[in-house]
């Protein structure tokens, strides 16, 4: 049975921490969103309340060219004091355009699966952990935070079946880079709560809840009920893009992220304290649908349009 | 804070039990659907395993004109062994043609407010329970099963918040009656997981899990973390319908049930048995889609929808 007899932790979660995370939902958008939109999409999320928010990626605009202007993106915010904005970077080169822009806050992404590593980024785990140490020292050198992401901890879509203790190792092994946060992440959406408890058991072991977040896409429906599997952990800190952004509820291949207003509704009514206004978040959702050209995936965002409708 | 230090049930549950619901479904589209169509959709939800099938509502056609045809797709039906197809029924007239149809089990539908309970059947909440007395009287001396609903559990779209205490009352006052499982419904799919743990913090003290059922829409995406903690209170049986039928998702008012699949595939990942096979209730749910004219929001049936079209 997945349902253990008592959890680890049973001490009841009060704050959470939710990066908001723009650049995984637009990079996975088939519009063109000019620059002046991205800019207003991150300002509205600072002013819902946001306070670490993924602005872009420095990466090659040949692989993702929606991620293009990500130094213009960072030139026109306006930066408040106790925001974090940050951004992808894959490498040195993308870190040295990062240190122009003068981010404070960058992510490197591994995966848990080598078949995953290759195909993403072309490198095997243990070279892109070694590309990694060295854009960390940079990032820290320059006074930077470092957040590593670890892709398809819950399944890889084409090995299938991850072994926990993969992710307990690159876990740690990200760890030992420098990295102050872990996003355990379920890249394509297959996570369900049985597994998620099994994850945590192993890594919950080891490591602190602090040292870890955790990133669900809610492609089968799982990804609130796998936080309310986690929050059980101790687990505090929930990625998620503002009205699913980055998954067109039926388009070919849609994995959209973890909705923000669907994942803020869960946490105010458990008690846990995110500082992130719900209806201000979805005023930032309903603005960006019409540059997108389609409804957000959100069931919030949809449930406060169907109430507008009528 | 919502999330209690312990909870009452720590004892995994292992075997649920999943009604599916084609008629709250259907009721609610806006297309008409034949009645060869809805015929082969509960023949292939009792193929897939579905051994609960609310198949229609004997009520007024004038009221629900989608279910004027429940006595013909009941006459339609194989019955199998081991599968109970039941049917709402308003007063004893509706019984009465319940019976003629051989119907064996059937459902009585009262409200936990006021407001919506005038609004929804014209019926104080007190009319409404005296004519189920009625109807359950009836139905129990023609050895008839009968199942309560109970609406509008975790708030209304007129009154807003309900008192946990009034649906402790009303669950009693339905259980008198004989019925033999109250489903506690949210309506309007409001709850979120800190309510379900505070409504059943008071039902679960006082009735049996056997006696209940849970009903959620998941209108705010909250239906499976609901279920979720519905678990640890030793809750097994929760409605759900084919695809989440009946709730378009960018339709307005859309207030779809917990699809069945969402449901399946976590329940499946945690290992409580269902008996529902996850494919083919995935196929029926496919089937239905050209039938009801859009795509269903079942965030599963989705995801297999997306990956054919790859």
């Amino acid at each position: 049975m997945s349902q253990p007899e008592l959890r680890p932790c049973a001490k009841p979660v009060e704050k959470g921490s939710v990066p908001l995370l723009p650049r995984d939902g637009l990079q996975n958008e088939s519009a063109v969103v000019a620059t002046a939109a991205k800019i207003a999409l991150v300002e509205a999320l600072a002013e819902a309340g946001g306070t670490r928010i993924e602005v872009g990626a420095f990466v090659s605009p040949k692989w993702v060219p929606q991620m293009a202007d990500t130094a213009e993106v960072f030139a026109g915010l306006t930066r408040r004091a106790g925001v974090r904005y940050s951004a992808l970077v894959p490498n040195l080169k993308g870190l040295e355009r990062a240190i122009d822009c003068g981010v404070t806050e960058v992510a490197v992404f591994a995966a848990a699966s080598e078949t995953f590593s290759k195909k993403n980024i072309n490198q095997t785990i243990d070279e892109s952990l070694a590309n990694y140490a060295d854009v960390a020292s940079l990032a820290h050198a320059n006074n930077i935070l470092v957040r590593g992401y670890l892709s398809t901890c819950f399944g890889c879509p084409f090995e299938g079946d991850v072994a926990v203790s993969r992710v307990e190792t690159l876990t740690a092994r990200l760890l030992d880079l420098g990295v102050f946060e872990v996003a355990v992440s379920d890249t394509i959406g297959v996570a369900h709560p049985g597994q998620v408890r099994s994850v945590l058991d192993t890594l919950c072991a080891r490591f602190s809840p602090d040292q870890l977040a955790l990133h669900f896409h809610d492609t089968r429906g799982t990804a609130l009920a796998n936080v309310l599997a986690s929050l059980d952990y101790g687990m505090h800190t929930f990625d998620s893009s503002p009205g699913g952004l980055g998954g067109c509820p039926y388009a070919p291949g849609a994995t959209g992220n973890l909705a923000t207003e669907d994942l803020i509704y869960m946490l105010d009514g458990l008690g846990v304290a995110t500082g992130i206004d719900l209806a201000k978040v979805t005023a930032a959702s309903l603005a960006i649908e019409p540059v997108i050209g389609h409804a957000l995936p959100s069931r919030y965002v949809n449930a406060v349009r169907s109430r507008r409708a009528q």
